[in-house]
């Protein structure tokens, strides 16, 4: 049987499992119903992955084979199972499903940190505190705190940054069509990442999205069911 | 054989056709091997498209049948020429380009009208400028003139609009995968927008999205040809 285990980010909490890109190999295995261990991991974990050649998570170990990047593991899951249901539903499908991806990485990824990363610090182990503060600091050119501070002004940005998939998911089932493929998962993943850390509700309430997040989660969680 | 007819938004040189919905359906013609016929059309024509239900363009007529509305277009060849070349490559791939013009028409769409806007004022039809004016000063709450001193800051908020798709032309050669489908002309007609009107070119030298036009609009010309 196969033995699917993922490296995956963990918070002080070893059960806060936030990061969106671990969240959508999570998604992935799930939807090719293969059972998937996940082993805690922290940022500064580096030389435990290191001889898997990555340097940050998820990384999959399916058996000895390793596979890091949340995006060459989805597509070596659709090659390696093409006998399971697809994450892509063919070629141009996973073209496409490339430009969510992208999308998510350079447009709404960089609003969801800066919105979430007072609770992202306070929630991860203290030996990643130093790592993380300086390697953000570094990367938006504010401290962590400045940073905090301007986090509640990006609420309506992001909301806004939301309005393609919005607009989509209000005349179609799924972002993919009528189930939920690789680019729901890609945008599930990101808002699971913000649900994980807890406080208010992001969305608005009556927002389409919430009832395509719903039945994204209402199958992955039927997919669970059927690999345990 | 099949007859199409496009009423397609023209300038005040009727050889001038910029309008970025028209030129995705274009490209869709063309995909499906199809010869089209276009007929010049301008904004306060609303009279000649009323009678198919419209109220802009494209109104594509095939035969006697009237679509209006560049995705309805889209879907209505496919689903009318399943012989012909897939716009799509299948369910996954039609539902994932929705969210690729979506993106467009929200997020990038307007930042180009508000670069371009006085190119668009100066080359439309007299007729037009007034409905024009009115029109996108309601829009945008700035007179046309505001929005051409905004326009020159706009030039990096739309080269950073392009990240996703930039990145994924820098791994793969479209962003439909091998060969361009529906999502590659719902991007390369924003950029023909842009182009048709003139002026400098808008993306950098070396910018990899110069190599991914040209090799869509390569085929574009190969396909035409193949229905002359």
């Amino acid at each position: 049987m196969t033995s699917l285990q993922m490296y995956d980010l963990a918070g002080r909490d070893e059960a806060l499992r936030f990061s969106p890109f671990c969240w959508r190999t999570r998604f992935a295995v799930a939807h090719k119903r293969l059972p998937l261990r996940t082993v805690p991991w922290h940022y500064t974990d580096k030389a435990q992955i290191a001889p898997f050649g990555a340097d940050r998570v998820p990384v999959l170990l399916d058996g000895d084979t390793p596979v890091s990047d949340s995006w060459r593991i989805a597509a070596y899951l659709e090659d390696t199972y093409p006998d399971r249901p697809s994450l892509f539903g063919g070629d141009a499908g996973r073209g496409v499903a490339r430009v969510v991806s992208n999308w998510a990485d350079l447009s709404l990824h960089p609003l969801i940190l800066r919105m979430k990363i007072g609770d992202v610090f306070r929630l991860i182990d203290e030996r990643d505190r130093d790592y993380f503060r300086k390697t953000r600091e570094a990367r938006f050119g504010r401290t962590i705190e400045q940073l905090v501070a301007d986090a509640p002004g990006l609420r309506q940005p992001f909301l806004q940054a939301l309005d393609p998939i919005r607009k989509t998911v209000e005349t179609q089932p799924f972002l993919s069509g009528n189930e939920p493929l690789y680019a729901d998962y890609i945008v599930c993943a990101a808002l699971q990442w913000i649900r994980v850390l807890g406080g208010d509700e992001v969305l608005e309430s009556g927002d389409p999205l919430l009832r395509w997040r719903e039945d994204v989660l209402e199958r992955y969680q039927r997919h669970l069911a059927g690999t345990a």
